[in-house]
């Protein structure tokens, strides 16, 4: 009987431990098919550096409490793998490692470059000549991976998102007769717009908010959009902006990279939402004020979407049930079934095809002028969003989850170096 | 039987129309001895302009809904009165309008400005010989007010930066090993660091974060700052800093107006986070990410206190009770008969006492080294974030309402010109 070897990688989310609880809890219904699932500490840098985390260590309600804890309770990290040819020696130690701790399951939890480097080690398991079963399990808040219909951590994400837009908005609209008009909101998404896309749900035929959305995937147009602005805070007394921080200007270039051009070589301190604030006020004369929601939004376990923490889990214990059928080299995937009402099965897809692939906001998703969202998209969004699945709280707080993360004997002599 | 005013100002809050429910439902049980409320329609600025609302034509369950509802439901202003030399016509024409609506009661729900302006009413309703029952109610994010014992609107905000810096906290600490290190959270609190100091609250047995707070009340000492994150990035590997946007540095200038030194003129783009952000990266070289809560701290009513959304409530409904007993140029307060059980009861206080005071963090709720809250100040924090009071969801969003606001028929021959 074979062990198993659980790591997450890349931004960590509200829900990716509700797949490792997933897994885990799956497992451990299965003492005759899966020995101890060990966790890398800090993702891949724990099977590298034989930093393993012994998870039977830990009570079952320990392991549930994951479900509802945020962020990467095993630790995560931003390590990407090089091509077999390059980094031998790296492929090397992890066979190694897995050898030495009886390891015949590899489970990887991550987005894109995490898939890529599931779908390495697959590759690598067969050139080497050691068998292990490898498994990608989505996560991403930035929806992007491609062919599964949505991953898990963006509709958490995309929820926080819509909640904190409408809250917002009728906080500026009690403001603007006499203060501020204009309040832009500063999301994540360096390249797709899914997750400021998400701030056009706050508008509701209850609530008929004057909303700007700035995406990505459209080239950043300072006089339509001021002539928007203008516009709004006219008809509706003031105006509500949701904006990727990636959006870029005509040059090419990120917006908010444009500080980097002070002559005193003064480093760039960040932040789109700032420059667009700038804009409105310099062109318009318009008070405003702007937020930036950086990981409290990715982190925000206490507003969760309960469809996305389901999806998560479901991911996470299919990826085992996979492993125990035999397949390899998959991720598994959720696939809408439809919309209205929201049906959506489990279903898998091959590393090779997931690996490196980038899903943005397809054109049909972006509203004519570019600056808000298609029926289309909402009926996309509109069920990720739905249902909550509240923490609980103790103290006024919520009692997440801490784990022992017990680390298991070293077995090898050799340490290995990251270095390089 | 007199008509009651009711009007919201200054900065909007989670739970501000949690005590316009309390008022005006409280005046629904006694409709033999109150008229009809109207509210102001931004604030004062309504009664100056006429501008009423007739919350009778809301219905009961729409009225309920404003206790979970948050931002300002009837509108809101930023307009101080003068003295009554200065602005007599002011004073003059806000008696004229609660003489032609047959306006018997004043209630103005606000900070210490808010506090200031009906106390002047209160006066020059005895100098102009017009008679009306004026109460302040207490309600501001920053929980200055001097005499009650916290104020409404700031145990919600409390909740928010606790539960957002546990989150952000626990996703950085998932990060570091080979990404970010340092997360700088900025709040609200231009002058006193109440706000900041709850960010303490995310630290506890369980959760041993790695935690510095930067208070308005202490002047920023850049060498020791950096010296403590240098300590806890080396013990903990990461470090989380909540910053109050209000620190000053020893030249006496808020960090955030540090860039209007910018020698071409360009607008400042505002933010504490970021300036402490780059001295983080340029002294010590840590990757860092930051936040700006603005407006989405205190219009966060999906995660407010409990603690606090009964207050509200309570003080709403008790500056009509005490209008009803004949009392005058008062507001309501909280006193704190216990903090652990915790046990509050209602008082009150003469405007003429709260009228332009503003309550700092006391000396002794600052740890010696400035960078964290002692023991009292924890006692005294915990139980305003304590107890869930989730408003209803529906599609994946809170339900909020929003109000039919009704215009009352103007009455007055002559309109009010505001410049000036």
């Amino acid at each position: 009987m074979k062990n198993a070897f659980y790591a997450q990688s890349g931004g960590v989310t509200a829900v990716i431990n509700a797949s490792a609880c997933g897994l885990i809890e799956a497992a451990r219904k299965v003492p005759d098919r899966i020995g101890t699932v060990y966790a890398g500490r800090n993702g891949i840098l724990g099977a590298l550096t034989e930093d393993l985390i012994d998870t039977s260590k830990d009570s079952d309600a320990a392991i549930a409490a994951l479900r509802y804890t945020p962020s990467g309770a095993f630790g995560s990290c931003r390590h990407k793998l090089k091509g077999l040819e390059e980094s031998q020696a790296e492929y090397q130690r992890l066979i190694d490692v897995f050898q030495a701790h009886n390891i015949g399951y590899f489970f990887y939890n991550g987005g894109g470059d995490s898939q890529d480097t599931a779908y390495k080690v697959s590759q690598v398991s067969e050139k080497l000549g050691y068998p292990i079963t490898c498994i990608g399990i989505p996560k991403t808040v930035d929806n992007d991976l491609p062919i599964t219909d949505n991953c898990p951590g963006f509709g958490s994400v995309a929820k926080y998102v819509a909640v904190s837009t409408l809250e917002a908005s009728l906080d500026v609209a009690s403001m603007c007769s006499t203060s501020t008009k204009v309040f832009i909101l500063e999301v994540m998404g360096r390249h797709a717009g899914w997750i400021a896309a998400a701030g056009a749900l706050a508008v509701s035929k209850t609530h008929d908010i004057p909303l700007l959305i700035l995406f990505p995937e459209v080239t950043f147009n300072r006089t339509a959009f001021l002539e928007q602005v203008k516009e709004k805070v006219e008809s509706h007394g003031y105006c509500s902006v949701v904006v990727s921080e990636g959006i870029r200007g005509v040059n090419g270039k990120f917006l908010s990279e444009a500080g980097e051009k002070d002559a005193f070589g003064h480093a760039q301190l960040g932040g789109t939402a700032p420059v667009i604030a700038d804009l409105v006020k310099n062109a318009l004369g318009h008070k405003y004020h702007w937020a930036v929601a950086d990981y409290l939004q990715r982190a925000a376990r206490h507003i969760a979407s309960k469809t996305d923490v389901d999806q998560a889990y479901a991911m996470g214990k299919a990826a085992l049930e996979f492993a125990l059928q035999g397949k390899n080299a998959i991720m598994p995937i959720i696939v809408r079934k439809s919309s209205a009402p929201y049906r959506w099965a489990i279903g898998s897809v091959d590393l090779a095809k997931v690996a490196n692939v980038e899903k943005m906001l397809p054109q049909e998703y972006i509203s004519e002028d570019g600056f808000g969202i298609t029926e289309a998209c909402r009926e996309y969004l509109q069920p990720l969003i739905e249902g909550e699945d509240y923490p609980p709280f103790r103290n006024g707080l919520p009692q997440y989850a801490r784990l022992k993360n017990a680390s298991v004997e070293k077995r090898l002599a050799e340490t290995f170096s990251l270095t390089g």
